[in-house]
């Protein structure tokens, strides 16, 4: 199953501005797509009989899985466009996904969760900055 | 681009019990794509000239964004399972649809936002009823 | 600090119906609440040596708070109310603050974030309940 | 009613490192009271005849609210801690908080709960750079 969110974004009623469409779209589907897999990845991680070894982990898994949330709201929203606020909270997320990608990659040759979480991550963190660089 | 939620799931290390697990990947997907098309809805809705006649559309729509989001959230853990729980989340989470799904297709003619957004609330509503239907 | 929960109430600009407004605020406060002490208590079971034995709590918790953060939201929403809707996420809070409140119960001679959270958790279910019982 | 996040606090089994914590708890609290400030308004904001010239205030209030609560969470996890992670959330919400005071200020002499919202995002803003100014 797809997600619609370039059907969503054909629909809005006003102007989007010189915003990179596709790329916005993009960086929306990997902030939820990431945020399911920080969520699961936290929750595997609790279930391993290793998870004291995990703690660390599940932490940035949970942050990770909040900041991708909210990024993929205020970037679905277009009314009253402020391009310092996308910005800033585009920035949090590349750093939360950099912190968590960089610390499920640790643990990625023992736990599958941790690997597919990690690129994950890295998908995500790629599209944050990808969206950065074409904002004004 | 696809979600990753059946992916997700089997790497879970602990036994998933008895649960369907097709049905709770569908369900937990269909929570995220209705999540994002009730955000996105209720700011096209803010954008519409006609705002004044869509406020109940927009309140249903935030709404259902936070009930798809969290219930996504709880479906996507498995450690120390309550079917109970499972099972209220998912009966506020259909209510939540159905009452933005009809209010959205109200608006259906008009606004295409409000069309792809029933939707979407439509076929969570029923993967969340046949979430329910599998539940001891 | 009190949160300002009333203030933003009696600041509505329309009719709040027959809702008990003083058990309303209660109850908004309340889910703040708890779902902030959740929060707190899953992070400080991760930090416990013994944290292996904590992972059943660590995951109520993190459901606990995110249910009780979406029903707080939905409570501070007046426009196009909706009696069954609220019901429907009421209930599905109180079951989740009563499945959190007796495991934490479990481990709040052992540790005091537990203690507290099991409180917070008993507090915000009464709450729930007290609010359901008025509705129409 | 209070909320107890500095008791919660007290009951982190670690080490909390030289974070200035009476000003975490401010932080953490004007998180939660600006988050549920913020989507009251958005909902009184509704309820307006004038809600057509309310739009934007709608969405920055949408926008806070949402950040302020991810902001919240996170500053409510020690596990872990990443210092610059903290630091771009604080710097996204402090963002926020100030694009939502200015903009409820606009409103506030005509809609008394953009005047108290306003206030909220003010004294969070202030909270999340006096908390910033102490990261090392």
């Amino acid at each position: 199953m797809a997600l619609q969110v370039a059907e969503m974004l054909s629909t809005y009623p006003k102007d989007l501005g010189d915003i990179d469409q596709s790329r916005l779209a993009t960086c929306i589907e990997e902030c939820l797509r990431c945020a399911q897999a920080c969520t699961a990845c936290a929750d595997a991680c609790l279930s391993e009989d290793m998870v004291a070894e995990l703690t660390k982990c599940i932490r940035t898994d949970l942050d990770c899985a909040d900041i991708c949330g909210t990024t993929a709201r205020v970037l679905s929203r277009h009314t009253g466009y402020d391009a310092n606020l996308t910005r800033a909270v585009l920035e949090a997320c590349a750093q939360a996904c950099k912190a968590c990608g960089d610390e499920c990659e640790r643990h990625s040759k023992q736990h599958e969760h941790c690997a597919v979480c990690a690129q994950a991550c890295r998908d995500c963190e790629r599209a944050c900055r990808e969206l950065i660089s074409t904002l004004g």
